[in-house]
């Protein structure tokens, strides 16, 4: 199966599938894996200063002859530091997330750069699209990570946003298999950005013990937590539980960042400690079996999605 | 476009929609419209005592020759009765939900009636599946009206029944267009059931001013509320938001039902007091933007489907 489209064309890919930005996981190796696979692999650079992220993306130039991109949270205090340092390496595609996507997106344009906007609801798509983001990232509710107040799912999100915007659409969150990848297309989605599953990869960056709990969890473990603060999709476990019932208490937000604490995502993707710490997953983590190289999930989400949308021809005669 | 398997074979019907039951909305007028057109009516006794219920079966009847089924939520305290009353208006088809489907299904099945119970997790799909249910309607928490606690998305619990119960599944949640009924069969779903399109109709028995509600919503305008004690998806209004805040400063269950009240649904769905009454809407309102006859609901959704599935045949090429 080939699927050529505007997204394909875009980023100058085979597959339009994008390997999500995340946090203590995707590094040079994950990212450059899946590039070299033929779909887009993306620097996490949520969890990293800008030295160490010019580290690797020198790294995966090294890894890929390949395109690849970098992820960028906008909230990020230095976020300055980290766009200076994908302009100066020379990168040739940055996804941005969590703030204002008109804050730097001039100065990336300036340089050729393709910028791509990652919003959790119609409202922010409209920014991005008035900011000339190159694309949008749709993503619903069901992403692990840091999700928008609204709570919008997938399902909900994709043909609202194919309703009312123009520029290609990145459909993100509950995406962990083949039937997904056919679904959001028939949604309206032009390519998908998928992260839990490249999390259980042999070559995230992310521990063990977490790439195993990802493994173990069902749908049912996933949770969206501190939904009055900065609401953030989490596996069930005793920390993400005392969080949730302190919030259901009717806690205050400065009990609950006190709570919260410091740095509780490092502690639990990566040192591991999964119970104290903080560990993001989506929630289709029902069709995540096992943990595989980059390049086998690919061929595993391409097989089964050409499978998907050989069903849905078979059952529908025009 | 024919789209004929599991679904429409096990119903009689031509196309595999079901317009699903719902309190204060579908009566005999709505289901024998959604019948007339090729699809499954349903009319939802949840807002029925077994006479009225008696009435609308005969006169769905007069009004359709075509199938027709009735919807039961078991947790009603004279569940028994309104079982009583399908079996003897001899209907052949039962939809139960908010309950466990084993409790009547020997009943019902030794009477030759097809039941299928609505879900809301995998859990539950494998115990409608034990009891020998003809089929489930998976439903996502995007769905209008009550739903599970788990707050599984359309998108994560399609899939995840595909690969674990044999029995036809009929996905729910969030589904409003053309798009998301192609999605839904992408997924894995073998059917849909669509609730608040349906509700929007000109044969809907609810109130003008909730059709109108329904009309001028967005998506962001759904909102869960009641997580606590029986999650419910409304409308944004001043009683969902009271409530909302109510359980936000971490009231307990007697002091929620104690504002909650009574006949909250009758008092929004039925009367059309918008502000006082609660609102039951799916997430994807952005898709509903006039109040239709229920056979023009599903041109559109037929001639929709039927766009999407071959836009996702051109996009990919084997």
């Amino acid at each position: 199966m080939t699927i050529q489209n505007n997204i394909t064309k875009l980023f100058g890919i085979r597959y339009p599938i994008i390997q999500a930005g995340m946090v203590w996981v995707s590094g040079w190796k994950l990212a450059s894996a899946v590039s070299e696979a033929g779909c887009l692999g993306l620097i996490g650079a949520g969890s990293m200063k800008p030295e160490l992220l010019r580290e690797h993306i020198d790294k995966c130039r090294s890894a890929t002859n390949k395109p690849f991109g970098v992820n960028i949270p906008l909230l990020r205090e230095d976020a300055a530091d980290l766009i200076e340092t994908v302009i100066e390496s020379d990168v040739k595609i940055v996804f941005t997330s969590a703030g204002h996507p008109g804050k730097f997106i001039d100065k990336l344009k300036a340089k050729g750069i393709i910028v791509v906007h990652v919003v959790p609801s119609l409202k922010y798509a409209l920014k991005a699209q008035s900011a000339e983001c190159d694309a949008v990232v749709g993503e619903g509710i069901e992403a692990g990570g840091h999700n928008g107040i609204d709570e919008i799912t997938t399902f909900s999100l994709i043909p609202q946003l194919k309703n009312s915007i123009n520029i290609p659409i990145i459909a993100a969150g509950g995406i962990s298999n083949g039937r997904s990848i056919a679904a959001a297309m028939a949604l309206g989605a032009d390519g998908v950005q998928i992260g839990t599953r490249f999390a259980a990869t042999i070559e995230s960056s992310a521990h063990i013990n977490y790439k195993k709990k990802l493994v173990e969890s069902e749908n049912e473990d996933s949770i969206l937590i501190l939904r009055k603060i900065a609401p953030v999709r989490v596996i069930r476990n005793p920390v993400a539980l005392e969080l949730k019932e302190l919030e259901e208490s009717g806690a205050d937000k400065i009990l609950l960042l006190n709570k919260l604490g410091h740095k509780r995502e490092r502690l639990g993707i990566f040192e591991g400690d999964i119970e104290n710490g903080l560990l993001e997953a989506g929630q289709s983590l029902n069709s995540i079996k096992e943990i595989l190289p980059a390049r086998t999930v690919i061929d595993n989400l391409l097989k089964e999605t050409e499978y998907a949308i050989k069903n849905l021809k078979d059952i529908c005669n025009e």
